[in-house]
């Protein structure tokens, strides 16, 4: 760290590493179904994916998605809403994170089957396009 | 049985065994997205943890949903037109399949994990409301 994420502002307290101001549910709060919704639009599953293909935390800058950005802020607050993903804000970045941990113990074995199911559809949707 | 299902209707061909009128996605237009959304209702999770429940095939009445009838049938075709479920008219009565086959074919696994992962979270609200 050392003094990263200095920006001059007056207060100085170093920003926590907590959810702050983004409201998560706790554990027991997590339903299957809003996990079920979250993970049923393309572009939610795609960031997903993404977060589960071993990077720990990514920004939300990073994803490279073909929507616009409010759409892109709307994705992530569904994902967190729903106890798919933690989003904390490190300075001025708002990462995200898979909530596995909590995903696993709620739902054992059910995010890697979810994954699983949504690489098989993209290597059949990549096969039929050509690719392969 | 018997002269059930008689209404004195004029035309009188039998009712073919297929999913007359009813549209229904082709196995390779069935969408993983599509499935979670269908299963991402209270109700329609129901629905398909009752037709997972060893029966074959239930008419949409033999469901005793907290739901209008309107409303019923609403989330039974939402279940269809996702390919999770196969609607048959049998006489009047509209009649209700799983789609193991495909989808098992499609997304080998899943369907199991998520029954699985529903049982899960009904036992732990039963727990939470004293039944247990």
């Amino acid at each position: 760290m050392g003094t990263s994420g200095r920006s001059g502002a007056a207060v100085t307290t170093a920003p926590a590493p907590t959810s702050r101001d983004l409201p998560h549910p706790v554990r027991e709060e997590i339903r299957l179904e809003g996990v079920l919704h979250a993970l049923s639009d393309p572009m939610r599953l795609r960031i997903v994916r993404e977060l589960a293909a071993g990077h720990a935390e990514l920004s939300c800058s990073q994803f490279d998605l073909p929507v616009t950005k409010s759409t892109t802020t709307h994705h992530f607050r569904v994902l967190r809403e729903s106890g798919v993903i933690r989003q904390i804000y490190r300075g001025t970045a708002k990462m995200n994170g898979l909530r596995r941990d909590d995903l696993e113990e709620l739902f054992p074995g059910l995010l890697d089957c979810l994954l699983t199911a949504a690489a098989r559809q993209a290597a059949r949707q990549a096969a039929r396009h050509g690719d392969g």
